[in-house]
């Protein structure tokens, strides 16, 4: 599976969470990072360009900060100009179709504001419905976006968790089930070397671990409810 | 009462919708119109003096095509250089405060397929929630959006009815009564010179009259179902 990450940010470079999540992007033919700002300085897009990046990838994602509960500028411009009729939408417009759109979203706030009575009175579902349209006219498979909320007050632990949940919101098959996760953090492990394993890393891999297989039990636990039920009947 | 209509195309002369639009402004020194994309050509906004516009106006309005549910990116660009903290929102950002705010959308499909399991999905008042949360953040009122489905498709009686409401969503006092659209149609009747009316514009007003006295008398007739209803207690 490929996946295309289409970065949008005014000033990129000055952003920590965008840095960080930037960074943190393994080496991989299977994942190409798009930053729309470096690519297009003077914003004038190559749209036949970009409608070859879409065609090529099979997971979509929007990755930018959430000024005014949207996107940024030229990301705006962006869909307006490479999400065209016959390509995205309408007669033939079936390029996108099938495919996976999903959202990596910088929040200023935390998220208890993002709700009705809340500071930002509106949650992040109702927000974001511009983008569930986008998704359903050209026919993409919407997933549950990544919020990342309050970058900046982050403890080391929260940022070695997004780094986790990151990499596997771009990698993982979706719908990201506890087996994918299981997987996926077998395979991390087997690659890590022993030896290069500094102990507060260990240690948080370790308790990532455990969560799963916690995670784990309650599923298992309610698996045997559910037969449980049945066979009473 | 000031009202600064915000207008933002990427191609304005080219619009049909806008430019009838535009051309329909009275010459009226309370009403601004202010096109971005026009005054800004290369996109750099004087962020000084669009915060004194705002401050000058107690109406806002933004006018634009709704491309993928959302603004132009110029307009996405002015939000988020103009509305800064401070001055929009956060501490002592109260100068947008109590001011009313309103969006004029001109929808390229037809007004039914706005709604769960119709072509687009999601109803307007769903689209819009980011202008919804902008105008609680900035503590603005938020008006009933103007939107104007599908103008190249409208026959002329619906042009001329749309201007009407276009011209009375800029300067009527809201909430729009009957009492206030009642008292503008007769203020506009009055400086139309007789003589100058083409019959087919007189006409057109005097059904518009015609409709207004039928609100009323349905408004009427309710209220004096409610008083026959208290009567027989």
């Amino acid at each position: 599976m490929k996946t295309l990450i289409i970065v949008s940010h005014p000033s990129v470079l000055e952003s920590g969470s965008q840095q960080f999540l930037i960074q943190s992007l393994p080496d991989d033919e299977e994942i190409t990072l798009h930053i729309l700002e470096e690519t297009y300085p003077n914003g004038d897009i190559d749209i036949k360009k970009e409608q070859k990046l879409l065609v090529n990838h099979d997971r979509i994602l929007f990755q930018f900060p959430f000024y005014w509960y949207s996107s940024p500028p030229l990301l705006k411009k962006w869909q307006d100009e490479v999400l065209t009729e016959h390509f995205a939408f309408g007669y033939r417009g079936n390029k996108l179709k099938d495919k996976e759109f999903g959202l990596i979203l910088a929040i200023g706030l935390p998220e208890k504001e993002y709700k009705t009575g809340g500071r930002e009175g509106f949650s992040i579902s109702e927000l974001t419905k511009p983008f569930q349209a986008m998704a359903k006219k050209t026919g993409m498979i919407y997933l549950k976006p990544l919020t990342i909320f309050q970058f900046s007050y982050m403890s080391e632990k929260q940022k070695k968790a997004l780094l986790i949940e990151y990499q596997q919101y771009i990698s993982l098959e979706q719908p990201i089930t506890l087996k994918s996760r299981e997987e996926w953090l077998l395979k991390e492990l087997e690659k890590t070397p022993q030896e290069t394993l500094a102990t507060e890393d260990a240690l948080f891999i370790l308790e990532e671990v455990r969560e799963v297989i916690e995670d784990n039990r309650i599923e298992l636990d309610e698996l045997k409810l559910h037969l449980d039920n049945y066979d009473d009947k």
